[in-house]
């Protein structure tokens, strides 16, 4: 079984040296957010995480739920119900929650760190809590007051726990197709009647109540994806004054059998005319579903980086303790039998891959949740603005790369492990089953690709891609005569401009062929996500250097930024060439080639 | 849950078009593999592995194999033990074996087909006859009289199976570190004494005995690998007429907790003074253990394959028949409410990246087969010697290439299917998770890439490589003035040209710095697989062409080919830029600052 420990210091280095998040927090007028409180919720979220929930990750997958057919009822593994009125106890369900609902008020960028730690703690019950974050976003901006009233308080405190239903057996990328119906009801409220699949946390023993978020049709509604409204369908019905009424016509009809997050409950729910009110516009509901869906996709994000920790903090404590062969240029530890197979350039090649790609991607992420908190807060409206720009164009990037990142660090995680890794003792091949769903749902790594080339870019004209580069020159300038990251300036200036270069030429292929688009977005994805890597380690270096932290500190920082120069950003070549191919070779051959 | 078909007309293209396998066999003296011979083997081996074995694919995953703890018996899922029975009795156990054991002295090649095809239906269960294999080998070259004729021919026909007993839990890469004894005893034999792991078909109820090939060290051992032998150690104890004694001290102390190949069973091995007989020299088990492993390991290269054609099969017909969305130039089918998602570049991509290095790695094998068979059977000592340098120096390309191009399309697989490729149902999570397996076993991706930049590079001088590329060139200069490759041969000569020069470059840094092999071998090992594949599918187009096939596969062939030398190739770039970095970048940092 593989221990957990919050990487505080990095998570403080993130915060603190390297996007000064208190003065950040201060300028859009969040002063409570200090570095004192910041440091202080970072440890008793790491605390809470490492002792409370990192136990209970074996014994979720181990376990998982369990569905009584009679009752529709899911009891989840031992000791999450408990777990869960302990994070309710604290007031994490709260954290950044706006003040009139009950919440602390803190910015998105330290709820981040605080996902992290949890799911990284224990995916599978990271995602209880996790849903209600989109199913209060929602109610905040579309929900009339007494919903606002009645869901939201609940909610927050973590009473309640919120779903998101959106998928239907036939309806998954293809939204518009989905055939929930909605039935006007004379007392004002909708019965709600359909099957929704891979509902996560939709039915659990965790919390009083579950609030659904239903996308369905109204009798007239249009066709295609003009056509679904939003609906909020709680287990237990609840009326206009908040009171708690019988048992709502819904219930889990399935549990899916899944590759991993065995913990978590998927449920196939079925919805007999239940009663639901309508939140937001007729005919809205895809509006309202991509305020909690954005928000959601870069919360996968972060989970994908949460499973790269994991499997760092357990693929390097293997590489030090196995002893195995000797050093390429002899024996290092001559008393004993071998050497710790760290000494070996292919493990270490394994490791500072997850290494770079995890701290790298937390700044990444980090970076868009500051960006998150400034749309939000920001008092200028052109900042505010921009920034929401920003937010929106890194977000399929960072939910895309960090979780095709979190395969690639779980896989190398296993690798180091060799045999070991593919049984359960050592938690690693867990890691990667678990990991593996970040890459499917809130959209498929396809879908984010064609999200980034697509809306966040060929839409907006680049509108995103600009305001990042402009802080990437802004950074290359400030840094001109720092020797600290000298060596790195020059390929990151090159890098920046040829990403320029290639959306503009994608772009031009796709006005005369729109397949061009689809065609060279996954590689567009990940040399995008690369680029920007490139840009965080070359930040981390100069953060670094102008810190307080210890040489040992430093001196990794720079040597994991040389690696990832190196080692990992010529991938960049291979995604620019492959991009510039063009569709041809995608498209030519007709459905019926591809074989019997 | 998936089905699977073989896939007969790729295999024969693979061998008669592509190889001219039938000349091939003659010009070995195996007229009697004649192309009628291949077909009806082909035929039969498909129609079993589709029929019997692939149905039992799912319920090995769920039922996996019990251990009764107190007799330490094993037994597997429900129909296997029956699966095994039609096998035995179809003479397959025996197909490529001696006749002078039994065997049908069918070309290894051929057994490589038919080894794809029963992986690809059931993974799991394929282990069970496959370890029989190498212990025929280890036998036939290096036992004794007496052993050969108690232990080949049921082994041979199937009655009993084998084991390879390498590992134990502080010895895995490293041989050198095993504990296990052998203490000589008065009539000849000896008393193996330790504990094994990782034991695949170490216990189970298919067969009446089962031969566990054991490495053991003798009292008056060297220390390190110079001081390995190797033991046949059977579960019921065999005298020297080969009549079947009592039960052997040994047994089966758990089975352990897997990600994947549930229906397989992978023991700890416990042998308590259990009386086994030496093979082969004393202190020189490593030698006969290498001869199970090198075939082991290209074995193992098409246990890859087969999960790749499964993932393949079951992508392209739920991509086929999965509506959601429009093609980006407009409605293909008006009349449904979406169009298949086969029109979506991406999803293209994932398909023919799928097809492009499962068709290809299929050709990698079958010819380092073809390689095998020569070694072992070609008139000409030359030919013999050649042969066998190729096919050394290709199996860690077969094995390390084709297993993780196995987890690049069970991956892709399982991305088309989006979330439904994470249940269960669709098959997919467990091709996935079976896969993961043949990337750890028989040696680590890591090990591989320093077998193949070590020992079958930098110690012969490249003498492997040499004869690739004179092949390569030979091709280049026959097909000078093909219209058909025209567009691929220019590439293909710079790419085997620069490989030549990549390798000379990396073996002059490790003459200086023995750590540059290890820092190279990674990127080493896919730019070899990247060029060879370029290869073959030159190969693939130029035979196509000259086919009878159908207009049809042969567009497919060049339009596979055109993809793959746009879409995957570029992947060289990133390599040979990543290598050419040097082992600077990963051996610069100390290990004390990798972290905390």
């Amino acid at each position: 079984m593989s221990n957990y420990t919050a990487p505080l210091t990095d998570l403080r280095f993130a915060l603190h040296d390297v996007l000064k998040a208190e003065s950040l927090f201060a300028a859009m007028g969040l002063e409570d957010a200090n570095a004192e409180l910041i440091d202080a919720v970072l440890e008793e979220a790491g605390r809470f995480s490492g002792s409370v929930l990192a136990p209970l990750n074996a014994t979720g997958d181990e376990h998982g739920c369990k569905l009584d057919k009679a009752t529709g009822e899911v009891t989840t593994a031992p000791g999450f119900k408990e777990a869960y009125a302990q994070f309710v106890e604290g007031g994490w369900t709260g954290l950044t929650a706006a003040p009139e609902f009950g919440g602390q008020g803190m910015p998105e960028t330290l709820g981040m760190a605080l996902s992290e730690m949890v799911s990284a703690a224990n995916l599978s019950w990271s995602l209880f809590p996790m849903l209600s974050h989109g199913a209060v976003e929602a109610l905040k901006h579309y929900g009339e007051d007494w919903q606002k009233d009645a869901f939201l308080k609940p909610l927050v405190a973590g009473n309640w726990t919120g779903t998101m239903c959106l998928t239907e057996p036939h309806a998954g990328t293809d939204l518009g197709l989905l055939k929930t119906r909605a039935e006007p009801n004379d007392d004002g409220s909708y019965s709600i009647t359909g099957t929704k699949i891979f509902i996560t946390a939709g039915e659990h023993d965790l919390s009083e109540n579950i609030v659904h978020l239903v996308l369905a049709k109204l009798p007239d509604a249009p066709p295609g994806p003009k056509g679904i409204s939003l609906f909020v369908t709680p287990k237990y019905k609840v009326d206009r004054s908040g009171n708690l009424g019988e048992r709502n016509a819904l219930r889990c009809g399935a549990l899916e059998h899944k590759m991993g997050i065995h913990g978590s409950s998927t449920c196939v729910m079925n919805f007999d005319g239940a009663q639901g009110y309508l939140v937001g516009q007729p005919h809205k509901g895809l509006q309202a579903m991509f305020v909690m869906m954005n928000s959601a996709r870069l919360g996968v994000g972060v989970q994908g980086l949460s499973q790269s920790e994991r499997a760092w903090q357990g693929a390097l404590a293997y590489a030090r303790e196995r002893l195995q062969s000797r050093a390429p240029k002899g024996a290092l530890l001559a008393d004993k039998p071998a050497d710790p197979i760290i000494a070996q350039p292919d493990v270490r090649r394994m490791l500072l891959t997850i290494k770079a790609l995890t701290e790298g991607g937390r700044l990444l992420a980090t970076h868009a949740y500051t960006q998150l908190d400034a749309a939000q807060h920001a008092g200028d409206a052109k900042v505010r603005a921009d920034a929401d720009t920003l937010v929106s164009f890194l977000t399929p990037i960072v939910k895309a790369c960090l979780t095709e990142w979190s395969i690639e660090a779980t896989y190398n995680a296993q690798q180091c492990f060799g045999g070991h890794g593919y049984i359960a003792e050592h938690g690693m091949e867990q890691l990667a089953r678990d990991a593996r769903i970040t890459t499917l749902y809130e959209g498929t790594t396809g879908i984010q690709a064609l999200d980034l080339i697509g809306r966040k870019t060929a839409v907006s004209q680049g509108a995103g891609l600009k305001l990042f580069l402009a802080e990437v020159e802004q950074f290359i300038a400030a840094n001109a005569g720092n020797p600290a990251v000298a060596e790195f300036l020059p390929v990151l200036g090159a890098k920046a401009q040829e990403w320029g270069k290639l959306t503009i030429d994608v772009l031009q292929r796709a006005a005369v062929n729109p397949e061009e688009l689809g065609a060279a977005s996954w590689d567009y994805l990940f040399y995008s996500g690369y680029v920007a890597l490139a840009y965080w380690w070359a930040r981390s270096v100069a953060a670094a250097q102008a810190s307080a932290h210890p040489e040992g500190f430093k001196q990794a920082k720079l040597e994991t930024a040389r690696f990832y120069y190196a080692r990992i950003l010529p991938r960049t070549l291979a995604h620019a060439a492959s991009m510039q191919s063009g569709a041809e070779p995608l498209m030519a051959m007709d459905a019926t080639r591809f074989g019997a």
